[in-house]
């Protein structure tokens, strides 16, 4: 392949920012898989048309990345097959008729956020949408598709109430929590949604989802960082599980069975040290094994509201828990040792409540003050009906 | 009150261990309100019988504990209405007529677990049933009495699998969570289970729970620090909790209220360096509203079957953390480069998977090997109905 031919005759299709750079990028966000590390290092090192030139010569690849052999050779393999012009072609033909743009890290609408993948970010950002809506403050909201009724609503719940304060919603447009979760922010006015699809953003995936992707490409964003076109894939479901917990803030995990793939989202958020929530459910239901598994192994923070999901984010505090009992006093022993019937002396209090005498009769001053305690025949007792 | 004196006088109904020693520690259970710790300063630096003879003066007490003056004061103060002789005849007569053994820490069958609560630890335990069952490894499942369907459900659950690994339950023998525990227990061959008592041991509290009790004492133990007789009050509810917890290897909080008792309970096991569990439940649910404070805010352990409440208690491991899509590799890449339909070649496949083919092909021996592939016309396919 001639690459720069190629990119000459791709630039009339890349609207107003048209560069061979660009172009180059984009190429290569279809040349290699989602998380493509050595291709992530070699795109660190040289611009992406150079890149593109050596894209098929394992030496020169091991040359510029110090890739092992064995690596770089495995590389040239791989990214070989797919320099076509048709495979750069055919997507920005689809994206320009799709009206998706198309992101790269230099320009100002990149969500910087991804770039904390490090080799693994992502190449380019396909985007149906709103491209700033990549950049507003998220939590992403994740689960099973095969959630229960409780695992809807409360992702339901969780989705008004964050982007009730702003905060943006990011899922996966799944059925099951994501859709549940999109469905409610999108309820609330003014309320923000971005789907990261794993195939590419102008295909409707799941196809039962078409309207709900349509609404969140009218108001939000539906991206994608492989091609248009692009064929979703359960290794492109993994790869994209990474570029939702390095999107958002914090991650919360709904509903996930046992085996979820909602698990490798949480596990992408842990290992990026982004925060991780799970919401806790009955221990009878299997929508929750996960979720429980997630508390109890990696550390995640039980999130139960969308208060705490906020706070999660670092965005507010959640109320503090208050023990009770740990405050409960003298006062509660008088009280305890006081009838409701018979009058007791001050004596006799101090007896069953194993206080003194003299501290009962000051605990008794205060109470009858505020009315807790009535002085009788015989002393002290409490007030019925209290 | 003349201590030698009445002392003396008790002694014939102490039993066979019966000695001055043993009955001023009995007396002082009555004297000092569960976990006073000046009591148990006192006792800590000179035996029971000269430690009544100085309990009510408050020079005596200060210079023997080190006290400052106000609180060897108030202590003496609320000590001294204490010093009567029927609060020790009364007791030792309904504990004889209940069958109703007494330890104290230089007995055999003292359970020495509960000496890690220092100088709060109980001076004397009352007990119905065999003393010998508050030694053995124990689980202290606890939780509200506004318990739901679903946390008695779990409450059964986890006693059931606690009891069949040989471990006891330590409950505190409410309605609710507790009750379900016990009576779990009970109904498990062998299995032991411990009620721990606010009131004193032969009061059946609460009243329905009387027959429960009784069995739990026939097969096991019921106890309590305060003597037989004491009425239990909100003041000793809260200061059993430490029991429970002191006790027990580790505690569970199966249900709990943001106001429930149980958040005591787990507080003591918290400071106590006892390992804490909580239970899940639904975010709706009220009466799960403690645990999910307790998972968020106190650290404790998400806990939802008995394998993993033996383990939180140290007793074996459950099963690990196995987060799917970690460990899917390029087999998975070539899978869904794969059709059902039509064959399709190797460097097709490579293409599409984003391999290079010489991976590819290596992939597609491998699999057709163990039948997960077939080879056609055109190249390969995946069986249909796979």
């Amino acid at each position: 392949m001639n690459v720069d031919a190629v990119i000459e005759r791709m630039l009339p299709l890349l609207g107003e920012r048209a560069a061979p750079e660009r172009a180059a990028r984009v190429f290569w966000s279809g040349v290699a898989e989602p998380g493509d590390a050595l291709a992530g290092a070699l795109l660190a090192r040289v611009p992406a048309v150079p890149a593109l030139r050596v894209a098929a010569h394992a030496a020169e690849i091991q040359r510029i990345t110090g890739a092992q052999a064995r690596a770089a050779a495995d590389a040239a393999a791989r990214w070989r097959p797919r320099l076509r012009e048709d495979l750069l072609s055919d997507p920005l033909e689809r994206a320009a008729r799709s009206r998706v743009s198309i992101l790269v890290p230099t320009d100002p609408e990149w969500p910087e956020a991804v770039d904390d993948l490090g080799d693994h970010a992502p190449i380019a950002l396909w985007v149906r949408g709103d491209p700033d809506a990549l950049r507003a403050p998220s939590v992403a909201l994740v689960g099973a598709r095969a959630a229960t009724a409780y695992g809807e609503h409360v992702a339901g719940e969780l989705a008004a109430g964050v982007v009730a304060a702003g905060v943006s919603v990011v899922s996966g447009a799944a059925y099951g929590i994501d859709g549940a979760a999109h469905r409610s922010a999108l309820a609330t006015r003014s309320g923000s949604t971005v789907a990261v699809l794993a195939g590419g953003c102008d295909r409707s995936y799941p196809a039962g989802h078409e309207q709900l992707l349509e609404r969140i490409a009218a108001t939000a964003a539906v991206v994608a960082e492989v091609p248009c076109g692009v064929a979703p894939t359960k290794w492109r479901f993994l790869a994209r599980n990474r570029l939702i917990a390095a999107l958002s803030l914090a991650t919360i995990v709904v509903e996930a069975g046992a085996r979820s793939g909602s698990l490798n989202t949480a596990g992408h958020a842990a290992s990026l040290g982004r925060p991780l929530g799970a919401v806790p459910g009955p221990v009878t239901s299997p929508a929750s094994v996960g979720c429980h598994r997630l508390l109890r192994e990696y550390d995640a923070v039980c999130v139960t509201d969308a208060a705490e999901a906020r706070e999660l984010a670092g965005l507010g505090m959640a109320r503090p828990l208050v023990v009770p009992g740990a405050r409960t006093d003298e006062r509660t022993r008088v009280r305890d040792a006081l009838s409701t019937r018979v009058g007791r002396d001050a004596a006799e209090l101090a007896a069953r409540s194993g206080l003194a005498t003299a501290e009962v009769e000051a605990i008794l001053g205060a109470m009858l003050l505020e009315g807790s305690v009535v002085g009788v025949d015989g002393g002290w007792r409490r007030p019925a009906g209290r």
